[in-house]
């Protein structure tokens, strides 16, 4: 019998952290406290606000199918966001409500990406968003990048590497793995240049909430032709009900609302009753003291990190994470990462989930457990590269 | 600038029921007490003990991701279900938790669904699972089918239309949008025939627990070498958690996972939870009551279409739908089913959405409503059909 697997399934990498993942529950099994570095999901609970309107939504017990777009209060308040919290007006026609951000994409590619069209992207980038363009047999291109550049694509970059087959870039900022932003400035050239070129831009924007000590710019602040993947996972602490949003350019909205219609219904009507309180006051303040503890977090592993000797070119700005080249340690950071987790019982992500270009050199360290295990953590790591010194 | 919309858009048909929909909803704006036949949604609200759990979930404020697959203990609870309600035994690493059918059919076509390649459908089908194969730009082939086979493919019609770039057939029994079910013996036949082909079965079985005075069979009792789409919405009353599951066979196991990961990190935590308790003997009590109720609503329908002067060559077995044949009254369904929500405030599915073949003939009638209600809708529609003669 031939192979009846789709062609696409040989072009989706696997994940190498979950082969880390998986030892980790093996040594959890076994009693060990391993302490959890790799995850990229807030340590924090869901704000106590949402989970409140959530339990007064269930209790009604008419739990149904919402319009495919999403319900329209709550696509009114995500406009409403925007204006508020970035000064730029959004018709909620072009805010679709998905499954997390995954569904954002699927959508924003579904409607755009035809077979064999190229997206071009930064490597390291985070490995879904590559996923997805696999998904719609489209191809590619991971464009290598570093800190001169904060770790982001530049309007030449985009200019030097757009062929016949190009149909766009997706820039993500923050960036997950390095936590970089991109400058402003950069944003809207890069913008500039997809759009007279006639592509799509799409701005991955989900860590947009958990930036410090500077401000996000949402590529809308440049222009309307852009498709916007947002979700209230992470600033807004709501991973497990999945949820997110799309913003589409004014041409996209008839075919993403037929799409949303076939390939999801309607995203959880729990999950976007509950999220109607994401916005409040009282949440945002909730949101805010969160934020200052990632700050907090942050500033603390980016120093440990610099003083143990890792090389950290740009401080991380975004997001929970830190790039860390482990080069001065390891010439194979996967092996570094197995080798730290058997001895130390730490798990962290090995930077070859992230790309091609000089990936085994990095090690992503996530701040999303609490100083004191962030403090135990750094102590095993120090013990750790003792005793490597000492074997050599 | 050229037209940037995926090619595949333009193969993804709208539902011609929205248009309806959005009239009765202007209609209702206007005071008119409009009565929705239109809808493929039970009007029962989620069971009370599913509810309670989601509650008890929620109040614990940890709703993170969970694994990609699912949790193990659902995922253990639906093989459980497959061995004391069907007999069969289904390996728990076969089982995919997904938002919803719609994530099923997601995964099934895209670990084995090249572009290009044709999966076979009967004609009238629901249009969503033609439209998740224009997602991965296959082809559809609808094949007509009438009341000698109950609507259903059979293994001659299959083994006329293959060809070289068949990669599958799709099933949907109890049928969307005529409720009959296939005869076991076809489709053990008709799987057999696809096996030997080397081709995937895909059955789609989101209707299972809605069978009247029969039981349905699953694929998997007659091989493991098939999809099986199944989902928590209707029979479970879960429509708005967005939560089903899918069983893939074997050989697909470590791709499902992929891109299960990719996709959707993790379905909904929350209904997930919520689901536990959906095969509670509680729950199982509560939900064939509303079984017994449903098949009351259906004889009620299937015995006033019959007496108004429509035609039903096959009583339903199952679902909630009637497909009524109103060649008799109109030559053109659609203009029909508008008509008559004008005239009377009743809304109906036109034939067009569910294929092409005599489609104009039809009518789909869901009993998703009230005796109360239907009554009056059987009034509304004496009532349409008097004025109508009267004005020819």
């Amino acid at each position: 019998m031939v192979d009846r697997l789709a062609t696409r399934t040989q072009s989706i990498s696997p994940f190498y952290v979950m082969e880390l993942l998986h030892r980790a529950r093996q040594l959890e099994a076994q009693g060990r406290d391993v302490i959890h570095m790799e995850i990229g999901e807030p340590d924090f609970p869901t704000p106590a606000t949402i989970v409140e309107t959530g339990i007064q939504y269930l209790q009604t017990g008419e739990v149904k199918y919402t319009p495919a777009a999403g319900l329209a209060e709550l696509r009114e308040k995500i406009a409403n966001y925007y204006r508020q919290h970035y000064g730029v007006s959004v018709a909620k026609e072009r805010i679709f409500v998905t499954p997390g951000a995954s569904g954002a994409f699927l959508l924003a590619l579904g409607v755009s990406l035809n077979p064999g069209e190229e997206i071009l992207m930064a490597d390291p980038c985070y490995p879904c968003n590559r996923n997805f363009v696999a998904l719609f047999d489209g191809d590619t291109l991971t464009i290598p990048v570093d800190a001169s550049t904060h770790y982001h694509l530049t309007e030449d970059l985009i200019r030097q590497h757009w062929t016949a087959k190009t149909k766009g870039v997706l820039i993500a900022s923050p960036s997950n793995p390095t936590g970089t932003l991109i400058d402003p400035i950069r944003l809207k050239q890069a913008i500039e240049m997809v759009n007279s070129s006639g592509g799509c831009f799409y701005s991955d924007e989900i860590y947009h909430g958990l930036v410090y000590s500077t401000k996000a710019t949402t590529a809308l602040q440049f222009s309307d032709d852009v498709f916007v993947i947002n979700s209230f996972s992470k600033y807004f602490g709501m991973t497990g009900w999945r949820i997110g949003w799309l913003i589409v350019p004014d041409a996209f909205i008839e075919a993403t609302e037929k799409l949303a219609q076939n390939i999801f219904i309607a995203t959880s009507s729990l999950s976007q009753y509950a999220a109607l309180s994401a916005f409040d006051q009282h949440t945002l303040r909730d949101l805010e003291r969160r934020r200052t503890e990632f700050a907090q977090r942050r500033d603390f592993l980016y120093e440990n990190l610099l003083r143990i000797g890792f090389d950290v070119p740009i401080k991380p700005q975004g997001a929970f994470y830190i790039y860390a080249d482990c080069s001065r340690f390891t010439d194979d950071s996967f092996q570094f990462a197995q080798e730290f987790l058997e001895a130390e019982a730490v798990a962290v992500t090995p930077g070859k989930d992230f790309g091609m270009h000089h990936s085994e050199r990095y090690i992503r360290f996530a701040y999303t457990t609490s100083m004191d295990r962030m403090t135990s953590a750094m102590q095993r790591l120090e013990k750790f590269l003792n005793q490597r010194s000492l074997c050599r």
